[in-house]
């Protein structure tokens, strides 16, 4: 059976990432795929949050918004609210979290780096894109800062990528949702892996339906494959910073 | 191998459902699970949101907060702080979400539950003590509902409880961590199913490490096990309010 | 006459002190009187507030919330409004300004007591059961930190206690209104006392109606006979730390 | 003994009220007392809040605010902290309830009284001359709505003023204490009383220090005579709507 | 003299408009001025604000922001804040009088149009160019509401652009700041002005210095000549709808 | 032609600054343009904003405020709303950065001046009269820091008024518009000058309508001979003060 857009079941959608997309940032890359656009941006500042401080290492946080228009119906800027969703609350915390976990804080020194992800144009997925966007960003500005002999170590220890799964009403399982996939699909995961194939966390929900052990196993074999695909494109675009990741692999994060 | 307080791999706390604990809620039920102690507290409102006014159906939506002193340091309150952290929205989200998977919307009226969950003493797992125990003070409020005929068909389709497992730095898959197993865990998840064994939520988390699919399988064996007991403990508890439970499943719960 | 819970009219509800209520606060007190339920923890910090900071003497501060189910209808919590109500802020007030009446300031040293009063069932005398029973967590919290040795004087110089009283519409005088005859009188008084019988607070008010001298004397004497009531349950509950209190009696609390 | 600034014990300070003082508001007073001056409006609206809604009676509601600078030392305006301080808080609730002590609510239809009391210069004593004041601007708008046959009833059944009073270290009581006097005193009690001697607030306090019986006796006497000398100047200042009162009192405000 | 991006005094920067930059607004374009980028959305819904209900005309109203790293240092998210900075609220406000007064509101309906202005990049003059930018985008969303036939009367009156103008050290009046241009001027003027010539704003501040009459006019004269480059370019990018725009012209926008 | 007020078109109001107007501010002037009337306070904090700190020189900020009844219609208190509004934002920044166009920030020390402007009645050209008296405020401030020798530099090194000017539905430029003109004027704009006639600000809006390069210089000469006849009376009520700024002049304020 075909999609709505053309693709196969296990098809992701066109991937691009435009790197060095605004000029200020340490890293700076727009992710594409399909109709889903978010800027990521990761900018390192020489200090940590006031938990860490003497600690001697460093830290990774995230932001994410959409602009108002970013969706079919205009959404109210949460500036002009005055606070943040809930729905934002979890995925700041996710796309930090994720990131953390292939990174060797110990070896950033006192430094964090900020990731901003602003969703420019949603067709589902956004969260999962900005992870993998906001990995690459994170990579640049790392490489930046060895160039720029802020940092001595090299800190990134495997690639690490997401994607989103679901099972349709007919059963189906879907790779990489777009919006009108997502808003009907029975079951939606998403799944952050490492570069190696481990996995960083795994969210199912199903809140009109419910799963089976087997349906998981068949959503997860999917998103491997769609992590993998980014992975690949992940190292293509990153060139000799990939050598960097490479290399360091297999040292193991273990500094949070 | 015998953990911290005494347990094997795949033992629960003691569990203890204190039924009607408060005299003003339509449902009201005391949760310890160990020394996690949840007041879940169910309202029932004859309205619903904005979103769904004139549609006939029903909603519900939760809270979750924590005492100041319910844990080990003093915590900000976060009415003093005026506002929320993204910690307590992942959460109430998670468990309004997860008890709509079996409630039939439609069978409520425009109606509303409203589930309050106030942690009055945490040793880990407090998420998951909520949703077991708000299940229970949301039969209670429906049973009261049907008994003064504010509502005429029964809407739970199917039990639901909610564990947390996780892997030690020793590979030992945990059930029911309690907070000092929990906060040196390599791996932490949360798993909601229903009483039949289905998957409702899958929620699996590395921020300092990552896992494998063998590992992934190995806790969801162990949790369903630990749901099992809990699920067993809510029949027991509910006594003929199980019995409505029963005969309406099967039914199916896909009014959302 | 006899009331609507058939009590005299210069009777007390019934009164317990749960001692050591949760397991993590340095002291936690359970207060019930009737139907109306308090949770108050006493939390010790090692610092003061800024404007004390060097002045080498302590503080006493409180907070006061209820449960959104704590009343017959839901409350919306002051969490999710972003801000607290003057109710709260008044009653929150009131506790630490009492508490601090009864302490020598000097005698702590920099550090902070914390008092949490959280509500979990209301039927009237809220803020008067609160200040009871956060004397005795305070007491509980203060007898630890000397058994610790992180205090080496005692503070608390005499008892305190507080108790509603008022006058119904067939211009009786009533001691400890239950919610009912709360919301039914005409005048309403709330009376903080020390052990000694001197007072710390009087607030008289009639919103509906105004009252005489004759009547606020008729007032004060009744509250002083409960609050005598519950200073001798106090001694009771605290057992030798009471002790600590006789002696320190006469001392004076000059500390401000 | 005489006071700092040549007072006997149980002077006033010297009061004015300056009628019609801006052109905008139904009613306008600026009250000083001694150094302590507070603009006093009175906003009549023809709708009611929520809860009063379709019930054929009035409201009367209060705001109080200090300009940054009436103080010694600059505050932070309550508006760029973007909240209201509980002292605040306290004091506008205090005013509203006052106000309504003294008027028949069922005699104003469906309207609204909104006081608004900003200190301009503050010297102790600010509540008690924002109610003495506002009780002023209240019967002007009264009248102005009368005059134009807005309302066709007169709601005020009786004078309302109020005052501190005090008792210093040397056990003397004083009536309207100064800042100066405020901040040394043992005891602050602040008393609401109607034109006709009954009480309608009475707040007493003792920080630092308690208070007999004997002690609340002597200050409630105290009391009582400024409070008749605020009512003779307001009987004075208000003319013949003075008459309008004296014609309702005894009728019984029991509207609320 | 040459400026230091060799621009002549009264050059403007390279300006692109990307037409149809996102998919789902009415209106939607990235302007671009120099290394100033601004995404310019116009969302069109159907209805007003409250105070324009029943009226029978429509409304514009605007809002504005940076991306955290649209500048050279990370800029703290105003969502995260809590609150709009004063910069952003007078820039939004000035965006939505400008394009009003090119706007015959009761040709609109009860409509308005929200335009969205997020600055992707910042290097001076983001407020001139999300003028110059939301008003193409206005005028995409009007002419997508006249082809849906869901507006029948074309609004628009005048062309409209702004830019930037300023007197640096040297007293040389230059055209279209950059940053580091901006950030040096003794005095700096913002020109909105229509396609006619017509003046609709002229913001000119001297907040190290003051300027002459002489100097003003100087100022004027030049952002005269780019304005009316800047119109050139939207007649252009706008095509046969700048044939609406003309042909309306003169009629006169009255409609506020 | 003449005015609603009977004034000319080239005429003020009656001006007057009432010198002293409250006691605790190092500056305090009540200014009245007519009807419209600000308390002017002026406080002197020995430290400055973060940003400022250790470079040794001074900074000045403003901030502005309407008592809810300053109006026609009662409007709500910015502190109980917990946000200020972008009209507020707009007027304090403005009158923080015209006062320092004519201080020398390095003579001050580093010291702030807090301006409070209060409009207690209002009836147009609230914030020019709030500029025209906070400039005599801080003047009172400073030479009060002088005799105290707090400072030992006259920093002020120019006199400072604004006004506003405007084009009615006839085409007449008017000075010093009142609300009522101001509610139906074409084109409105705000004028700050200095005592030497340089201009500080220019702000000219024609939201319902547009203005031509001879109308903004007609506008321009009207409030040069407006802010003449200010001035004036500012040297007057200066006295002595003015010397000092006399004596100052043409020294160049370039401190920021």
């Amino acid at each position: 059976m075909v999609r709505i857009d053309g693709r196969q079941t296990n098809d992701l959608r066109d991937v691009t990432l435009d790197m060095h997309f605004t000029k200020h940032p340490e890293g700076s890359v727009l992710i594409s795929m399909g109709d889903t656009k978010v800027i990521c941006n990761a900018s390192l500042e020489d200090r940590v949050p006031p938990f860490l401080r003497g600690k001697g290492k460093g830290w990774i946080t995230a932001e994410y918004a959409m602009l108002p228009r970013a969706t079919a119906e205009r959404t109210i800027r949460e500036s002009s609210k005055g606070k943040v969703t809930g729905r934002t609350m979890e995925i700041q915390r996710l796309i930090g979290r994720a990131l953390r976990t292939v990174v060797d804080l110990n070896k950033m020194g006192e430094k964090t780096i900020w990731i901003d992800c602003d969703v420019i144009q949603a067709d589902g997925g956004t969260r999962t894109a900005a992870i993998t966007g906001a990995f690459v960003a994170m990579c640049l500005a790392f490489e930046k800062a060895m160039r720029e002999e802020r940092m001595t170590e090299w800190p990134v220890t495997d690639f690490l990528a997401a994607i989103s799964v679901g099972i349709d009403e007919t059963k189906q399982v879907l790779l990489d949702l777009c919006y009108a996939e997502d808003s009907t699909a029975d079951v939606d995961m998403n799944v952050v892996m490492t570069g190696s194939g481990a996995l960083v966390e795994v969210q199912g929900t199903g809140e009109e339906a419910v799963f089976s052990r087997a349906e998981l196993n068949a959503m997860l074999d999917v998103a491997e494959k769609g992590i993998q695909e980014l992975v690949n494109l992940q190292k293509e675009k990153l060139g000799q910073t990939s050598d960097r990741i490479q290399d360091t692999k297999g040292v193991g994060a273990d500094g949070n």
